[in-house]
């Protein structure tokens, strides 16, 4: 049973302004608390059902993580699910610390990306190609956000991020190192075609409107899916896997 | 100014029931309610702001639709969208025709597709990819549901789509045609090297199941993506994606 000051303090983390003040943040349902436990996160607080933490309890012994016993009508109360008969967890969020493709690997740079669930699904989406670093604007989704987390699948607790501002950051540091950074326009070239380079960035801009013009003038080499059909475009998820997928397949040694 | 009986009539069409008993859905939004009224369905009856009204009088004087001016508040009433500022159209459904692909095309088949969302989703896919035929089994989500609708992006307007029992017309109609099958399971042929062949079937099965076996016994050519990261799966809608995305690109005269 969740005390009313841990009720309240749970239901804070809804939003974005609580998450930042108590640097915490929600991870729900029975598969997503089961991976952040696993992960490398800090877990402060599993709220679970009798069932669930039977089932689990290696789980939050392991680095001996506080469990508070609830019911199914608590859990869906303080936290954002319709509907979850497992648990969730009150996780610490990591420092924003600065991120480099390395040489050979592939980072995504995600510029003013709004939608959560899309967030969510790009995270997903780098985890299967083994994307393991992406840079946000600051105006892209907080990746915090229980929409977020849940649209990951878990994938959350194996890539990095960090958020800051992308021109200064493409100024600074990938100019001068002189890396390929691809960038995803309607007038690029084939990605059918074209030879992907061994590492780089990719660049996925915001749902309605692109890349900003200035995030777009550190683009080396603008590139588009092939369409074969009448649809306008393709949803920011759907393009960053497509991509993605012609990248690896370019580069079979990578496999 | 709606009347009672208009209101009550629309906000039926939410549920699929009332879809089935009145042959009409509901599409919703200034553009996809501008793509029905170009498209081929018969459109009932358009109600829309005074300001969309104005806008797209050529339009809804094309097929002389009647139309109703409603208030903002008024559309968001009857509709299901949150915002809605522009208009909603009645549209009349279609007759469910059986499918075939022709020699050298590629028809879509879903086994069991719950999620309104990604059936919205694949729509949009299919009409990128030049994909104009839908196979969907009985428990797939309904194609006229609101959210599918909405999610397509006025691609329901570019595509068909039969329901029916897919066992049976694999069956039939498939297995003596002899006609390529694929169908994504997580331990198929690489389909960064395969070579696809000119036209087939591609199905995709349940977002938690998969396809069943009744259905998967039929398939001729078992694909994956290939994996480079540690996801666990990646969701329909960008499954869908990718497949299609290798299948054209494996066919560069088809372009």
């Amino acid at each position: 049973m969740l005390s009313k000051s841990q009720s309240s303090f749970i239901r804070s983390l809804h939003q974005k302004k609580y998450r930042q003040q108590h640097s915490a943040f929600l991870v729900e349902g029975a598969k997503s608390v089961q991976e952040v436990l696993l992960s490398d996160f800090h877990t402060e607080l599993v709220v679970a059902t009798e069932g669930f933490y039977k089932e689990n309890v290696q789980l939050t012994d392991r680095q001996r993580t506080p469990v508070e016993i609830a019911s199914v009508a608590e859990l869906e109360r303080v936290g954002t699910l319709e509907s979850n008969n497992a648990a969730l967890a009150v996780v610490r969020t990591k420092e924003n610390r600065p991120l480099v493709a390395q040489a050979g690997e592939i980072a995504l740079i995600l510029d003013d990306i709004r939608d959560p669930g899309n967030l969510g699904t790009i995270l997903r989406i780098a985890d299967w190609y083994g994307v393991r670093k992406i840079l946000c604007s600051d105006t892209t989704a907080d990746v915090y956000n229980p929409k977020v987390i849940s649209a990951s699948k878990g994938s959350f607790t194996r890539v990095s991020w960090w958020y800051g501002d992308l021109t200064s950051f493409l100024e600074t540091t990938v100019l001068p190192a002189q890396v390929s950074v691809y960038g995803a326009f309607l007038d690029g070239a084939d990605v059918h075609t074209l030879p992907f380079g061994s590492g780089g960035y990719l660049v996925m801009g915001n749902e309605s409107n692109g890349i900003r013009a200035e995030v777009g003038r550190f683009v080396t080499n603008r590139v588009t899916i092939p369409r074969y059909g009448d649809a306008e475009s393709l949803n920011v998820g759907i393009a960053t896997a497509v991509l993605l997928d012609n990248w690896r397949r370019s580069q079979p040694l990578h496999k």
